[in-house]
């Protein structure tokens, strides 16, 4: 029990080292690795960076001799591909640590259990599972994409207590605080691609990008995430100011020939159920964030695509008249779309909760 | 600052010792009382009930001897008058306390320091305002009804998070888990009255008295709280459920001779606003709750009655055709009802922010 405790804390540190990266390795993981030798930590690392050294490379440098004998705590099963560097398994072999402990094993059901596999055929002792939810939600897409071919989805909605987005008039600046609206800019930044509807686009002028970061993170490092506009009729302007960075804007609409002369990449138009697979197949996008209006929202939730529902909530009463946040109409309670309550964080005076389906 | 910090603490006892009461002392304030020699507790007491004794009375019955020379903590100024006992400041006086720390003073203007004067001129050192928020917080209903007339007005509502109430048809059961019907009694509690809509009643055959308390506090020490049902066209029917305990029962609507003869206490037909005091100078109801429909809910909230609102959102999306919450109809965002999120807590798969007006 006390080892097990002594293990968890180990790779605490080592998720918390993994979360470093957090806006700057997409589309690769977050991992974290620290190497530990007479309970004294020899060497730390997390990937910083797609193309970049993994994780482990960084503390086995930074262990150098240390590393022989020690015990190392990886957020992820090493890798067990030749890539730009050797397979971190085979590193961690020949750097002669005694004991591997993973929290995360291999997502990808083909390859899952090779890194494993390696350190133990190098009479390594293995152990996997340690804090293995929390490191899960270091990569959620990540995971979800290598298990499933399919992004996870984060759908965004701010209202009122009643449930509004916005005036009838359309007006709507502002619902939610300064607070919670740099606490979307931390799910923008974590995602590969922002969604969006054209008529949002059209209303707000908005560009969906990440402009500042919480706790003062550093934005210039982040990798930004694309901005998508579904606009099926292409009606998307010229002038819009999402068009300001047109090399990370696609748009799923009618081909434009005027689009592509700025570098836009042009999607097919497609059903979102088809639309989410091939984010992950052509552009390696597995998080993807929706802030978009009442329809293309409720498009996701009826369609059951969110994986996880970011609700700002803030403690005001916008009418009868007002715009509802969601449009479906149902008769019967039966029919309710309900969710659990997977986090609830008070961000300055507006209330955030983060929501999972409840059949997940 | 180290003397400070000991006061605090040795104030939070006593105002863990006044939440003792906080069921049972209605329409008397919660108080609680600790009396401290040498380091050591000598003497605690609440008041748990009206017609018992005052919290300092059982703290100086257990110091005995002990309070000569000690320190007295009570959370409300000591009474200076003289009721079933005599004043509590002349038995502190008798009891020869040294110093007598106070949270809150007195809040009847007409009345408030006359206890503090009684100690001083005994030449105990008196200190008032240590924990005085925390304590405040004991009787909100008591020190605001004293200090203006108006009892304070606690407005419950549940909502889905797109801020619905029932289904077109009315059904409702269930939008809030178990755990968030169990954390509303606590509030009933606490109430000297619930009121509500003669239309819920008719809906829901409710009784809104207290059923069950949280943390298995005793329900027979409890004093329920009276039922309101506001009824301007004499609808409720004599078999109401809410009727089967009549003499807790309170109705404002026409006069109907056929309650009079249950023991119904029958109101005249007035405004919210004249009905509050008039709740606070004929029975001592000093904490109000409302438990409505949104017709009423939106009344007191357009006329800003509620100085709280305990709102309830479950994680459910229940349509653009279900009730909304609140039926006022605003045009611009200028007339918004804004409040301050005071408390967030998560009640089962719900949660509950406890809100205040912005103007507060």
């Amino acid at each position: 029990m006390s080892e097990l405790s002594q293990d968890q804390i180990w790779m605490q540190r080592a998720i918390e080292l993994a979360k470093l990266g957090q806006y700057s390795t997409k589309p690769n993981p977050n991992v974290g690795c620290v190497i530990v030798k007479d309970g004294q930590v020899v060497g730390e690392g997390f990937h910083p960076k797609a193309g970049q050294p993994h994780a482990e490379v960084f503390a086995m440098r930074q262990a150098g001799e240390q590393a022989r004998g020690a015990t190392a705590y990886v957020t992820l099963e090493p890798c067990a591909h030749y890539g730009r560097t050797p397979p971190c398994a085979e590193g961690l072999v020949e750097a002669g640590v005694a004991k591997a402990v993973v929290a995360c094993p291999d997502p990808n059901p083909l390859v899952a259990g090779k890194g494993v596999q390696i350190l133990k055929d190098a009479g390594i002792a293995v152990e996997v599972g340690v804090c293995q939810e929390e490191a899960h939600q270091l990569n959620l897409g990540f995971l979800k994409a290598m298990a499933t071919g399919k992004p996870y989805v984060r759908l965004k909605v701010a209202s009122s207590l009643d449930g509004r987005t916005a005036m009838a008039s359309g007006e709507s600046k502002w619902i939610t605080g300064p607070e919670a609206r740099l606490d979307v800019q931390h799910w923008r930044a974590i995602s590969g691609v922002v969604i969006t509807g054209i008529e949002t686009v059209l209303a707000d002028d908005c560009q969906l990008n990440v402009r500042q970061l919480p706790e003062n993170a550093d934005l210039s490092a982040a990798v930004q995430p694309k901005r998508l506009v579904l606009d099926r009729q292409g009606r998307l302007p010229l002038t819009a100011k999402i068009l300001e960075q047109p090399e990370s804007v696609m748009v799923m609409g009618p081909y434009r020939a005027e689009l592509a002369a700025l570098g836009v990449e042009q999607i097919e138009i497609q059903p979102l159920t088809d639309l989410l697979p091939f984010l992950v197949q052509k552009y390696q996008i597995y998080d993807v964030m929706v802030e978009a209006g009442a329809t293309l929202s409720t498009a996701f939730l009826q369609e059951k695509l969110a994986d996880e529902i970011i609700s700002y909530v803030a403690p005001t009463f916008l009418g009868s008249s007002a715009r509802a946040m969601f449009n479906a109409e149902f008769s019967v309670m039966a029919e309710q779309l309900r969710f659990k309550l997977h986090r609830v964080a008070l961000v300055g005076n507006d209330v955030r909760l983060n929501l999972i389906p409840e059949s997940v």
